[in-house]
């Protein structure tokens, strides 16, 4: 028998549930693929890159042969787009998940602890938990429109922190931490610090903190291709930091993992700076219509954001549930927020559409609010 | 200071030293990558099915989505393709290192144990001391050309054993086990016996022990599409075992580091069945030319093998290492076995090519050898 010999803590465990795929819909819905709106998983609507497409042919002949562990050409198109010198930078095949469960590799011991601000990124108690560790909460104060609670995090510290993880903007509520909580949070601990700027990009540029991971020893940013440059699909995130964490990462990091096609197509993305310009510009417009159409629903509460989605409260009775449900059998994807841990209540977020899909899910919204 | 809190284990880790890739060699010795011929990674020296090419450039409008965590039609065509149902196959992102880590993830704590005979594939030694267990070493015993020394697991089984690698036919030495020896260990212990059949495709069709992975609940089988499918690029392997173990492994996987382009991939190269049969008739052709050839030196001892490479003792004096230089300086890679544990002596590992690279390779060899 099997379960004789696995893990007791994975027999606790459930899969993981993925926001859904236009694919899973098409089957499920039976429709059109061409008529499904989704605003469910913090995609660039308007996909990647162009360029992309030539290279990818050109790089068929080499499928045969493993990927280069580690690509100078992607490492030097990275470190003069971050402005951060190569040895800091560490790229992961299966996107920031990768760089996430490197570092659980690297620093935790079964019983060793991670203290995680909630509601927040699901994948870092995830993986937390599959390396054995424990998890300790903290919180965004649901009272503070979600600003962090600091205290919550310095009263959990402990000796035997490993990692501390924040997301800023934070997923799903859209907000960002301030830059002097940071700062108390890096100086009370030894224990590295995760800032997760997956969504850096779509705020104010004075926000960016990657380069603070050259000043602090215990700092790591997170970084991903997965969202304004459109490149979810093939998986390639980053992480900075000093190179001496770098170093024992790389001890423990899956080898081959970012494929020879993903390579081309960070590389291509990184090239094409009007594309990166043109999401970022036409996100935040497409994130203000958003906003702006939500808010004039009465029943709903819209937070504001500096991401590429709105978190939104649902206040006319209906299940989250059953909202998305409703959501789903008219094309529209959204993420059901039921699965983030520490938010009670109602809650969906809503990605960032092109202009049309943003007018058209504002649209389909009446059918099913008023 | 990092070093307080990185796990005492990793700081004794290296990193990984895998073969060396074409543009590594491009660099290093300034060769013209036409002339380099890369008999060091058991790649498939035809490249890969052409078809991929048309599916793959449909997909570049879907990269900004997140894959499919399981995808419905690569699953019923591998079902096809291996006669086993769904249900009872795992496919993972990073080849089959993917799935060896799951087990991992889904067995493992600290101090558990993992039997592997050794010389063999070094990931499996890698990715459980990564996950804390301890290693019990068997043997291939190299006073009978390498069999499996089916004792040295046997004596080896404890309480504590949670996983036993048998690598068939065994990287780097090519040989295959005995299926009454797997019968022997599988019957002897409840931990999971992994049979790795990277490799089996240029085996005896008769000895694919793929099916009793429906038949024993503590084996699974290793598949992968980097070697006759010609896809080590793109990183996707899969594993074949209860619907149970299976059940199991999926909650602690990484949900999306399959890549879309990986998936297309996987599905075109399934499809092509005529690419397959080319690879397997030429790839065992392409071995006994090898084979032929490498014999009549009188100083080199090669090994019968049933996969795509050849495992060679070089008996003239040259260390394994300088010998490996000589052949890069005229643009040959093969694979210097230092790094394979428990193979003393001075061996090289060399890997089919295409007709006329096996020629130049065995040409090249007289300036070394003689």
């Amino acid at each position: 028998m099997i379960e004789n010999i696995v893990r007791e803590r994975v027999k606790s465990f459930k899969p993981y549930m993925p926001g859904k795929s236009k694919e899973e819909i098409m089957r499920k819905y039976n429709i059109n693929p061409k008529d499904i709106i989704k605003l469910g998983s913090n995609e660039n609507p308007w996909g990647c890159s162009k360029k992309i497409k030539g290279e990818i042919l050109k790089e068929i002949k080499n499928l045969h042969q493993y990927p280069e562990p580690v690509n100078p050409v992607l490492m030097k198109e990275l470190s003069e787009f971050t402005n951060i010198p190569m040895d800091n930078i560490i790229v992961g095949g299966d996107g920031a998940d990768e760089i996430i469960d490197t570092m659980m590799r690297t620093f935790i011991e079964k019983g060793d602890e991670v203290i995680i601000p909630i509601p927040t990124f699901t994948q870092y108690r995830i993986s937390a938990l599959i390396h054995g560790a424990n998890i300790k909460y903290g919180k965004y104060d649901k009272k503070k429109d979600f600003k962090l609670d600091v205290d919550s995090i310095l009263n959990n510290i402990s000796e035997r922190t490993k990692i501390v993880f924040l997301c800023t903007p934070n997923n799903p509520t859209g907000n960002i931490i301030d830059k002097k909580d940071i700062k108390k949070i890096l100086e009370a601990t030894e224990a590295l610090v995760v800032v997760d700027h997956a969504y850096i990009e779509y705020s104010k540029e004075e926000y960016d903190l990657t380069e603070w991971a050259l000043e602090y020893d215990n700092l790591l940013t997170l970084r991903t291709f997965s969202k304004i440059f459109g490149l979810a699909g093939v998986r390639v995130g980053y992480g900075i930091t000093n190179k001496n964490t770098i170093d024992y990462m790389m001890r423990v990091k899956p080898v081959f993992s970012l494929t020879r096609l993903s390579q081309i197509c960070a590389i291509m993305a990184l090239r094409d700076r009007e594309f990166f310009k043109y999401s970022r510009e036409n996100g935040i417009k497409s994130r203000e219509i958003l906003y702006n159409g939500l808010r004039k629903f009465k029943e709903l509460k819209v937070y504001p954001s500096e991401a590429n989605y709105l978190l939104v409260e649902i206040k006319n009775g209906m299940a989250s549930g059953e909202f998305c449900e409703e959501l789903l059998k008219r094309g529209i994807i959204v993420r059901d927020c039921k699965s983030f841990e520490g938010l009670e209540g109602e809650y969906i977020r809503v990605s960032i559409g092109t202009f049309e899909e943003d007018e058209r899910f504002l649209d389909i919204l009446k059918d099913i609010v008023n």
